[in-house]
């Protein structure tokens, strides 16, 4: 991917972004805001974002990443890394994912803004070692996969235990993802524009680039990756973005 | 304030809401989402929203209250009242105020969406108890409050504590509250608009009229409430709203 | 009606306008702005805006009436008045009517831009005494009227020519309305928001209090009405609104 | 520009159309679109349309050109050409120009959506023949030109008569621009999105190569080209786009 196309794909989404009334900053429009998920994925920039083929890119534009750790009792420091506030606008061309993965930490909630969602994921929670959790409300069951959803080219597999399905439209209810769950989703092949997706969820713990030297507020979080993407690919691809 | 009265300023808030694609469904509009903040602020009523007068009263659509618990560690489950994910759309009319507030649990951000919004802050947290409590971030000092600020009658000295003073507009990066923060906002009273905000803050915990009987996820969540108002009117005012 | 209810009504109205993106000044939120089409209609207010029961009632915010007279060969200055350029944007509450009316000069075009607009019209143009006109494409038959549309009382008369149906949404293409057909339209009773349309139009030719004393391109236009009510009332009330 | 670069150019100005709540069509998409004005101004995808340098190309999505020739006496058929509304929305990119040109015919307005636009314009109106015209309300006299404006190379002379400066914002007023005035527009080179703005004008007669073998209301109306570019290679430009 050429530094061109780089900033072409940027600029037309922080502009989608500003149209839409998202809070984008000058700085949240970075090198780390493009997202290719590996290096086959770069792939993508062959035919182009808008040859509708099935790739795994995405725009992220982070307006809050707050680990509201201030004026939390002290003894609560053990478990602050599974608080906090993040708040995102995220960007899918027609036909590209956001690939399967889950967060040991972070429960994330959806909100539509421009054109439909549709999300893939696991029912059932990943078990994180022999680890004692809570529930309250399990994810809901979901549909099945509606027929034709073209995968990106040797990575279905990592796509097999995400069951479930639903499609998000704007104006639904907000569409909680609880953290252990596996979860993928992607922009419509047909659609007429990028999905446009707003992301409230707890505090991300993202080592990328753009982010490797803030400072952090407990030493347990330095480093802290909580991106667990089933394709080996897509997590080390996530954290750095190859613009030649 | 009557059925009438209150119903027309909830669909206008509503509808406005609705322009600025905040995704209200009817059942967020309800009883509890109008809010006038005690006995004496439904005077507020008796020239009407536009008066532009200092009342305390104000709406918010509430489209998550996401308590985040699942997939938590049970060890964790002590300190997830500080945790949590919520996001609202609150809309104050031209000269009305929420009121002095801070919350022990609850940490927010802002993020104007129409107007312009008036913050007035304690930069100092409150101490609750004894506790010891994490710092990383403190609150900045923010500025002097500007000339001419019409406080509500009658409770003008819930306000002094408040010493610090930001205003937001539309296009700002987030702003933080901490918890255990006194707060404070408005509307200004020369605005042509009502100020329309989105806060994207951890779990409200606010035993409301409209949440009374929801299952809560932990024991000791049960009928918990984290708004400390300084006036204590408000405080009572703020979980029912007596429309006749 | 009060001076309260009638600054409600327009300030939540421009409201609506701003969030909505469209270009309101604040002299276009005027005494002329908001429209009760006679004195009948003013029981509209008696249970309020949000009864959604059915009245003639409506706000237009006009950001353009332009005569696009200058650089006119002067040999057309005879039509001329059949010319112009005019945008406004229409607000009408649930339930409530833009009624029967036609024009003899102007023709319009409607872009709905929130909620829903249930369009009642002739396909059949109105024949100005023995005047010869043009014909290029003429209105489409329209659907049926739907079950239970809810007149103003006494008013149903002045729809019975209005046989034609259409129900426009937001993106729909933009629907003309040609000159000298019989129009009327609301926003369906059972509606969660206002009906929110923009008018594209050629000029405007109402003689309101607003415009009275406004200079006139052509002498020819002095007092101009062009603004044809199936209902008497409806015509004398179109003008001027009585706010006590 | 190859067929990707213009359908990454379009689908791109659409979605943000989309955003903007234009209702875009998708027959409004075409390959009449997107326009470049003169063989040399394809350079302008050398470098691609973030590059920020001067180049004259935008893209025009009309969502109405109606003649308003239906129900019009016919003794105005002689100068109904003068009249028509059109609507039309024109997304420009950073630095880029619509070149300079009058219409005989068209009087036109603009209505900033997003961002800001910078209006070069003559006060003083083209001459045609020994025509005799109306005046009314002749166009303002402006400002000056700011400093600093990037001219498309080779194209400076053209722009020499549009002594008049203005810039508009979203909210402003309408800006007029009467019929037989030369003017130009551009998004100023920084800008962190394209400019995108709302232009309602009396009708627009463009014999473009997507509307060729369209009726016409009056056969004086076929062929008719109202746009007079002052270079020449503009003029040509306009009617047809070279996608390779």
């Amino acid at each position: 991917m050429t530094r061109r196309e780089y900033d072409e794909w940027l600029n037309e989404a922080a502009s989608l972004a500003h149209a839409l009334r998202y809070p984008v900053t000058p700085e949240m429009v970075n090198d780390s805001a493009g997202i290719i998920f590996g290096d086959d994925q770069y792939d993508a920039f062959e035919n182009g974002l808008w040859s509708r083929e099935p790739y795994e890119a995405m725009v992220i534009f982070e307006s809050l990443n707050e680990p509201a750790v201030d004026g939390l009792p002290a003894a609560g420091a053990a478990h602050a890394e599974y608080s906090g506030l993040c708040d995102k606008l995220m960007i899918v061309h027609p036909g590209k994912f956001c690939p399967p993965h889950f967060h040991q930490r972070k429960t994330e909630s959806y909100e539509v803004v421009l054109g439909e969602m549709e999300v893939f994921y696991s029912p059932e929670p990943v078990r994180v070692g022999d680890e004692d959790v809570l529930e309250f409300r399990p994810m809901p069951d979901g549909e099945a996969w509606p027929e034709g959803v073209a995968l990106p080219a040797g990575r279905e597999d990592s796509y097999s235990r995400l069951t479930s399905y639903v499609r998000l439209r704007a104006g639904d209810p907000k569409f909680v993802m609880h953290r252990k769950h596996l979860h993928a989703f992607r922009c419509p092949a047909d659609a007429t524009t990028p999905l446009v997706v707003r992301e409230v969820s707890t505090y991300s713990h993202e080592p990328t680039e753009h982010a490797h030297d803030k400072a952090v507020p407990l030493p347990s979080w330095a480093g802290l990756h909580d991106n667990a993407f089933v394709a080996e690919a897509a997590n080390t691809g996530r954290l750095a973005t190859a613009i030649v």
